[in-house]
């Protein structure tokens, strides 16, 4: 790593050594260098992404510093799965807070290796620096796929389904019950939720067997219905899903209940990061069986039309109404 | 972008139609999608490499934003010189502190496009985010080198000569001049000093030439002798260097004076962004050929030897005692 500015005087060598363990893979030459290598096999290019966690905002100071990496890394690796990527390596800046110490370097430094593994990806290299402001960490994850194979936003086409992987709406009810809204929800159903705010499942398993069947594809970050009216907007056609198939796990139905608007709070809370995608309905059974190879729940939740926007349609087939910010409606 | 939560709402269409038109390459989908795109020509592999800037940390906040924008762009692309590489495009994190506003981030974006133009770069994506604290940018950027020919830090031989292009020192000056140290300095060197400080030139030219000549490289953002020192370790070499030969302007003279005090404060000051490396003395004139190529001056400063660390000669060929923070005296 880069150290281009001390952090405590003296300390830049005890991060290096904390650090050096990730750097498993021959192009990352040991963090010894300004640069880091990376090659691709004949007939692949490359998916890049990047991603950026500041403290107060997409995370607290009193997370497991654990939790904190792997959620910097996960929600890159989930971009590279939405794109039917394979994870190569990544880079990692980390602007240091004052508050931060060797122990809590270490702990994040576990939390890194131990996704290194679970996920098989090393850490390529990065810069580390100091702040005066909040702990800033951006990850760039790299990955690759067949030339010309990467799941694009906008190849969505009238007639295709739609399909989500896991449950919607658990990181939003997590997010809540961390705020205090914790209701009727019971001790399991809280540490559930919690625990799928704080470390999403990048479905790479998924997103792998997905280039030749899905025509469109992305994670869920802002929300359902956002995510899906990004791929109406690009795609040029319109999304329509039916409420009561989305996806809900009973912890989030014991927190919100089994309304249609407990499910639409859960499709516009964000930070999923299950994969939305959309295949031709003659590929159904083949992506079915790829979901079944992958261990992965997807479900069908509507489909592809001609128009603009997503519309959402109650059990009765009626069209609901929908308000939140950062949801374009049409 | 990716745009994981809201800035200020409604603005991340602003920002983004200030940045899409900076997204040239094919491969960035018009910032439209979740991750990029990035081809390699066969027998090429791709050189990686990320830094940060942190506002009170590296840059003020009421520097020009074209010129932060720009420092943030060639530190990276200085690091793809210092190892032979061609620059491909760049990912760019921006955690945008409250007291940016759309005027600054105009300004911002146009640093970056005149750069673009400058060293045939493009935007490729990355991702936008709100922090209460400093304005915090990091860039990846990706460069291709001709598999195995990416210079590294570890190839110095004793034997090899050691060469250093354009001045050092000067945005050592430059800095010193902004904090008040302008003694007799006129406004000219002054200007010239502050110039190099915020607008490093990354040696692309002279940098994509030496793959088949140089045998160690980098790019010197530390100090000079601190970062030869980081060569010789990696080398497993020692290093001297004749302080009388190293380069410095007039300008920095001005300011600093003749002694070999002065060039010793120049070689520690650290944000040159000048290429530090080595060849095999059989190369001289090849070497001082790609330079005259490139149209970069370069200047032999010293030779590499069987030991450890570097040692400082003055001009009666007597060791000079270095003491500076971040230099590995040995």
């Amino acid at each position: 790593m880069d150290k281009t500015h001390a952090f405590r005087p003296g300390e830049f060598a005890m991060i290096d050594r904390i650090f050096a363990p990730l750097a498993t893979s021959p192009g990352a030459l040991g963090l010894t260098d300004d640069a880091a290598l990376v090659a691709l096999k004949p007939g692949q290019e490359m998916v890049v992404t990047a991603d950026t966690l500041v403290e107060g905002v997409h995370f607290f100071r009193d997370d497991p510093p654990e939790l904190i990496a792997q959620k910097a890394l996960r929600v890159n690796l989930s971009d590279l799965a939405a794109k039917g990527a394979e994870p190569l390596g990544y880079l990692l800046t980390l602007s240091l807070a004052p508050w931060i110490d060797e122990d809590w370097l270490k702990s994040f430094a576990n939390g890194l290796g131990a996704d290194q593994m679970e996920f098989g990806i090393a850490l390529l290299g990065g810069d580390t620096t100091a702040t005066p402001g909040p702990l800033t960490l951006s990850i760039t994850a790299m990955g690759s796929v067949g030339l010309g194979m990467m799941i694009r936003r906008g190849g969505a086409r009238p007639g295709d389904l739609v399909f989500v992987s896991g449950t919607i709406g658990d990181a939003g009810g997590g997010l809540a019950v961390l705020k205090g809204e914790a209701a009727d929800a019971s001790p399991s159903a809280r540490e559930v939720l919690i625990g799928r705010y704080r470390r999403p499942t990048p479905r790479l398993g998924l997103g792998r067997l997905l280039p030749p069947l899905a025509s469109a594809s992305l994670d869920v970050s802002d929300g359902l219905l956002a995510d899906l009216a990004h791929i109406a907007e690009v795609s040029a056609v319109g999304i329509v899903i039916e409420v009561g198939s989305i996806p809900l796990t009973p912890s989030l139905r014991e927190l919100w209940g089994n309304s249609d608007e407990a499910v639409i709070r859960a499709a516009t809370a964000g930070d999923d990061y299950e994969l939305a995608f959309t295949a031709p309905a003659i590929l159904r059974e083949r992506v079915v069986a790829a979901a079944e190879a992958a261990g992965v729940s997807i479900t069908e939740i509507g489909r592809v039309q001609a128009g603009s926007g997503v519309l959402l349609l109650d059990r009765a087939g009626n069209r609901l109404p929908v308000e939140k910010s950062g949801f374009t409606h049409f």
